[in-house]
């Protein structure tokens, strides 16, 4: 499908969804996404700006939500002008759909909401990309049903994600089976390895991160076969306002994405052999 | 706390939200809030009335949703006048909410929303009594942040319910600790027998539900010490419009509620001896 | 089924199993006993006394495993002399069956070992009545497998016992609809309340436990309907030399037993309302 | 470290144990293991013949369970000597071990068996290099007193094996972030893709499988960073007297070997980036 000025699939190369969990400021999303931009540039990776302006289901009261959907829109818009890259941010259940979807590239829904029928119609029917995360109590077959939903509106434009699925409590495990029951959806998947590496509510009021198992998932799952892949990263993410425990530092995700690019091309010249026709039959 | 016209709470007598998961028509409403005013009546067992008009987050887009909030709250009113029962239901994230608080007694929040701060908010600023269902992927001890969330509008008429958290794909299990770890809110504890048996998405375009489980997911958690109790029944649970699998048939209830209200008798006639002080510290 | 010196079954009033985790002294041993003693007959209660010689499955390698098999033998033989109770002990995979068979009334084995086809049938063999753990890996419908292997030796005196299922990582969590499932096999159903809230691993070189829970699981299963309970007893459980953080108060047992007869007692004269046959059909 | 003839190690060539899983004939033995070494000399992967002479945990007492211990082992020593390959088998709780230590070259002892300390040092005891499968039951970090109670024995020749963790009934899941753990015992690192897509129990009396995951779980292991591979594998699975289900077809391999090698080149010549010291730090 069309993924703002891209084809992505299961048969294209990677392309990649990435920036801070939340809009902490205009200097810091111009930052990260210029110097995302370069990287990308560099590799070859079609690239995506994500960003959230309100993070509408945290852990507690008192954890920061960002800066709004006004002045969130305007940091997101800047974004997409100067430095000249596609963006995407979430919605909630009460996003002003119609304001968000006029400014960004792409929608993304929330984990959370996969179930909630009108909100997943509504989004779609803004008639953008949509990305929707599978719910961590969802298994990966019954996302089909999640995106006829979203199909019905009229929206072809449709992307999936795993973020892990619930193991225990304040766990998750990413089920790299779960990608290859995805792809029957017909939809670009797509692997968040950051928030796959989670745990929910495991920091007491707020949720912890293993940073050190991104590039462990994130590798795993390209060569699971993946059509992209979803990262939030930081110039440096002890200080980070949101989900720092579990994003990637910036200045090491060159190195990361140097080797996922080579992972997915032999993935993506071999073919999924587990697709193709058994010899015999 | 104070719900609707008795008090419940640790170490008072069981109370019972019980009905139609939807609300299929009026006569339907008003056979089955009738009868379980009887039942609940003989037993001396304090009775809210439950039916949902609108089920926004069904598996699939072609199962039925409900009558809508125009004619669910008329039937839910009409119960409410004419059979004299107290009466639940749940809303939605774009439920309008004044209307609903306008007519019953309790809201319910759903479990897939429990960690949506705005709505939960929303929904508690109401100032009705509030049952928060623990969703599917959530600790029982986080369930801490949620009730924070809504006691800081200023209701202090919150419960909380278990409902089963997800175990591995299409299947949930009722961690009967977390009965006891959520009496640490301080809310009343509600444990809700029905959703608890439902195997999510088993049947591919709808969830499954195991009902023969009801009585012995209901007998355990009363034992392990709750405060009310949630279940969905109907006269016909194999023609029901919606969660049939895991209702229990209305006829049973009666010799259903016999037993729960023993056991209730018994754990709380003798207290929480786990609550109490060791005789030796 | 005959246990001892007494009969046992769904609808025979409850027995316990019980004893400190390990063999620690012949004075602890004879001590605990006695006063079990004293507390069951009291209240009415078929026992059997429980202690390992020999705990085969340690986390760690520097863990105290117990007096070995000769020593344990003869305390447990004196037990059962002085104190007049039938006698329980678990055997492993090196066990030499025929001795402890020699002295003990009951054979139990291990969870971990539920699938070993040649150890479960050897114990089988025995002809003592034997109680199989349920393995923490399995569901509780394939413990008939294991049932079979065992009776097809020819002992029909097969107990199965529930002590909680993998839940994440370092967690177990009890399924009462499990005891249910259980039942299918004929066999007495046993549930053990204080393995059941171990934290397998959970304290680095050993294993947790949330002694606070055992009152809850107790309850909670005595209610959903078992012939049995096991749980694991010690007069000083922080001084324990195994299993400690998951064993009950000896000075409280006698407190929760009298709470648990009388739920056991209300279960067992109602009837298990999902074993019986619906009014309408 | 040194397996049979090569050296096997975090960042060495990957290595692989294939075979039928158990030993249905001399003849269906020589010819796998004929092919196999084919296959893998063309594309330099070390190599050891796996193949069981007892499947000694069945779930259910009619299953086939092989040729027994003296056949067994005589059809390894011919398939080491006529086709020039070096050999491993498991071992269970009542094999004489000496015996095939005699024989083989590698032993691996089984997930179910992984707490029980006296069979763990008795194996390692043999001198010979062992594979530890982890339990379904354990966390990866608990992997490491399993492999201290071998190393105890003098055995430096250790190595540890993911096979899938109990992911609610009759499923496994696959955790990839348990390989990155399990480096931290310094052991080579194994990843078993087939029965990783075990289904336990899952078909009544036996287990299914999914044999369409094994290529996913394979790609995913070996680009998350893993010494060697373990894979089932059968002429004609459909017929194969165990574990058919989830066994990968013989005429399949070379094809999805020569992409995991690909796969393991780019990983190994890159290195981990997660065990690399930060720039900045």
């Amino acid at each position: 499908m069309r993924l703002a000025h891209f084809e992505v699939g299961a048969d294209r190369p990677l392309f990649l969804i990435a920036g801070p969990c939340v809009i902490e400021s205009a200097g810091l999303a111009e930052e990260t996404a210029g110097r995302l931009k370069e990287i990308t540039d560099a590799l070859g990776i079609p690239f995506v700006y994500k960003s959230s302006f309100d993070k509408a289901n945290r852990s507690s009261l008192g954890s920061f939500r960002g800066p709004g959907i006004e002045r969130g829109l305007q940091i997101l818009e800047a974004v997409r002008q100067r430095i000249g890259v596609a963006v995407l941010t979430d919605v909630h259940e009460d996003t002003p759909l119609d304001e968000v979807a006029a400014v960004v590239d792409v929608l993304q829904t929330p984990a959370f909401l996969c179930r909630q029928t009108n909100f997943i119609r509504a989004v779609a029917a803004q008639g953008k990309p949509v990305n929707l995360k599978k719910g961590q109590f969802l298994a990966p077959w019954d996302m089909k049903h999640v995106v006829d939903k979203a199909r019905d509106t009229g929206n072809q434009q449709i992307m999936v994600c795993e973020r892990g699925v619930s193991f225990g409590y304040n766990n998750l495990v990413s089920d790299m089976r779960a990608l290859a029951v995805m792809r029957e959806t017909g939809c670009p998947v797509v692997f968040d390895a950051t928030h796959s590496v989670q745990l929910p509510g495991g920091q007491g009021t707020s949720s912890g991160g293993q940073r050190e198992f991104v590039p462990v998932l994130a590798r795993a799952a390209v060569a699971a076969g993946v059509s992209g892949l979803f990262m939030e990263t930081h110039p440096d993410p002890d200080q980070a306002l949101s989900d720092g425990p579990n994003a990637w530092p910036l200045e090491r995700m060159q190195a990361l994405l140097e080797t996922l690019v080579e992972l997915d091309g032999v993935v993506k010249r071999a073919g999924l052999i587990e697709c193709a026709e058994s010899p015999s039959s």
